[in-house]
């Protein structure tokens, strides 16, 4: 039988508020198994960004990561977040090792082909490196990835952590039985949006249908699910949805999907 | 017999000079065997920090790291510079992983205690974790560490890179036969300082105690000499002193150092 993984990604909402990053690193650290963290950015970039006087250009609401853009991010996922990230950890007994996807050639990426739009140094994700995952995790290590992939001709790149933690699930699935787990601001997927405790608790490709006919997906969740269950057909047991209590042991509300 | 280790270190005059830089990286991929680099931070730091308002105080010449400052070097060194060299690597082909002391617990510190003055979030070194780096070299990686360590306590502490360089080459002696290579502007420890190519080629400790006797070993040197033999004293086989082409097969003019 394979051993269990636990892939856990959280996004600004956890990483601006240093409570709730302490609060988390915590049950992250409780975690029984073998486990992955995968974080966001933030807003921390943006407002370095504008600090330095360096425009963050948006276009349909996707950022565009120019060179300085680019610095800025380097600087803050891959150093500042990712690494005070990992002293934490450390400092709980997890012995964490920070990773950008070209330390250990984590994540091959290629830059996002420009058709009508150039979102500059973005990467679309091309494979993981399980082997050297899985030899640092079988080793007691539990890796910090951040949401920069590379092109492998010396350049890094921006990429959707939400991405990077599905992908990474999804290329461990031959030697584990990975869980993948997306913490948010909301307790799980919501029947009505002004009721925060109407958490969905199971969904399946059935319910999954029911809930986007009747409208209750949509918006900003549509992607979110969409990559939920990329990752469950190819491979993922299971992914969950929710706020940080979710990784505790016995939760009470979240959203469980499997297919 | 003892397996071959080479550990380099760059500093300021490598890192700012993106033509040096790229040509250093490209020799270093060549360097065969085993091999760690270390790198300093230069004057980015200095230079983001005063973007930004934010002032760097020195003491005795030896900089003061605050909170802020802290902050802009966690980036600096652990994000921009450790992520764009590891990125250039592995464009060579070396699979290198960038490490700041926090990574795996690779560079165990405390706090330098105040005396009379308070250096801020500076440590001294404790302790390098030999066997995971052992783990990395063995399984094919080039570990890459920027100038950071950490207490443990869930805080990065600013650490100096030539030290860094040491006490990983004297952790590692007792696996491997290690060779310690400083990167620096200078052929050499010079005759004369008006003569770049007046290199003092060979220097033991009966050397040494004339050079300092003749006052040729004086000012900057003598730290960097004093870190050199230290080292030599604690299993290290050799070191040496050279600007970037030392490292290159036949390099032509160099100090090498033993006991």
């Amino acid at each position: 039988m394979k051993q269990q993984l636990s892939i856990v990604k959280i996004g600004g909402n956890v990483i601006e508020n240093n409570t709730k990053l302490t609060k988390f690193l915590l049950h992250f650290s409780k975690i029984e198994g073998y486990k992955i963290l995968v974080h966001g950015g933030g807003k921390l970039a943006t407002k370095l960004a504008s600090k330095l006087g360096i425009e963050s250009q948006m276009i349909n609401g996707r950022r565009v990561t120019d060179a300085k853009n680019l610095e800025i991010i380097t600087m803050v996922y891959g150093g500042l977040t990712n690494k005070n990230i990992v002293a934490s950890l450390q400092a709980n007994g997890t012995n964490a090792l920070g990773l950008s996807g070209a330390d250990g050639n984590t994540i091959q990426a290629h830059k996002r082909a420009i058709k009508e739009i150039d979102f500059g140094f973005v990467g679309d994700i091309d494979g993981i490196n399980a082997d050297f995952l899985n030899m640092l995790i079988f080793s007691g290590i539990t890796p910090v990835l951040c949401a920069l992939s590379h092109d492998g001709k010396g350049n890094i790149l921006n990429t959707n952590a939400d991405t990077i933690a599905s992908e990474i699930a999804i290329g461990m699935s031959n030697l584990y039985e990975t869980t993948l787990y997306y913490c948010f601001e909301k307790k799980g997927v919501l029947l009505d949006l002004a009721d925060e405790n109407s958490v969905v608790t199971d969904i399946n490709t059935t319910k999954y249908q029911e809930l986007l006919e009747q409208n209750i997906i949509a918006d900003g969740m549509l992607p979110k699910l969409e990559n939920c269950f990329h990752a469950l057909t190819n491979k993922v047991s299971k992914v969950c949805l929710g706020d940080i209590e979710m990784i505790q042991p016995n939760p009470k509300l979240f959203t469980s999907i499997t297919l």
